[in-house]
């Protein structure tokens, strides 16, 4: 059990959705991505000052498993913990909810490298990071 | 090894990418939906045909590993063959190249259930179509 | 004059920027979208109360005239109000400011046609709507 | 009349429709800037080209009329004239059918400005590049 877990909502909207009246696949991943620059800005920094540092956080898997369809104007609960902390990357574990209903939509994860921006390769997650992230961890 | 695969090529657009100057993550969920959409109208059906017959194909899963990033302007290839083809659901799995350069970019999976478009629960895949599927199975 | 403006606020995701590392040109008409459908709700009722009532608001005119660019992690304030409400027929005019600069991004309108989901045609907006919306008219 | 008009054709995938189970509104825009990208290409220069040399087409305006739903499935033909080429600027017409059915579903236009990626700064079209568009103009 992680000693703490982030929580964000929003609202699907009209563009949210396809032609099945429900959230198209492609947007949970949109909606984990959200969630997480949430999570990073109550952390205190945002994927900007990251970059600006010269890191950058390329996803290198990303897997959702859809349970229930998410309608326009439904509010979602995207909840956060961390599957696993390694030396150069994260793995975000995301559980979508319906909030007022209190049901599980989607569950899923991506898994995101920590990146040098001018070499593209692989580099330890600074520590100051990584520091604020620990309590998030299964 | 399967009898037969489905290729299909289409262009990255700018509104395709995102300011790492790739293309973002979520939309090659979109890029495997399209090749599915394509590869349906190949084998003679459109995803149309299917919802006037009453059946629907909602995705249970998605899943994608991304190996390079695919960049403006670049031609796509990719590449369908079905990992499982079940009573009731299909697991089809897409290879996405980068055409010009023959890089693989990205590997991942949907697994479609076929659902009774009125009651929404899971039900056969009728024959006339699973037939058409099968040369395409690992 | 208009009585009242509505105002809502989000950022700007990732998802939402181009290679060009700003907000997607057509990504302010779903901000427009997600404005109006804020004001809906601030106003007490829905598009799906809207859509249960056999009405729809397909748009029939859509502009957007660019001044400074929107950026991965800006807080938007997009400000409503109504151009023109005819019977059958609402202008709505949006400005987007960066809420923390206080610039105006973009400004522009959408027209939506008050239509019967049935037939498709343009039918009168009900008065208990446009009762509603008057105070916002320009 | 121009002396020649661009056409170029593509469908409308599940991904672009919305719950009206039509196109959302918002991806005409893109589907505008991609038959723009196969029209530069068409011309034997790309985007990536442009910017190699420094050069951005910011849009300033965009519009669209709508006239009749697109709908999944659907084989576009989207029509490119130029309305005005001046020297620092570009107005780009599109016309959008219905391929099959040879109807016209929407119509609009973006107005691009020619501008330097450094300084952000408008700056003159290369005659290169109008003396290639200017058969296009209206």
């Amino acid at each position: 059990m992680p000693l703490a877990t982030f929580k964000t909502s929003f609202r699907v909207t009209w563009a949210d959705t396809d032609a099945a009246q429900v959230v198209h696949y492609s947007n949970y991943f949109k909606f984990f991505e959200r969630a997480e620059e949430e999570f990073y800005r109550h952390l205190g920094f945002s994927f900007t000052d990251l970059h600006a540092r010269g890191l950058w956080f390329p996803r290198v898997e990303a897997f959702c498993q859809y349970k229930k369809p998410a309608r326009f104007g439904d509010l979602l609960e995207v909840e956060i913990t961390i599957g696993e902390l390694k030396e150069k990357s994260i793995r975000f574990e995301f559980n979508i909810f319906n909030k007022e209903e209190a049901t599980l939509l989607a569950a899923g994860y991506i898994v995101a490298l920590a990146a040098d921006k001018q070499t593209g390769k692989a580099t330890e997650i600074p520590e100051e990071i990584a520091k604020k992230l620990r309590p998030f961890c299964k």
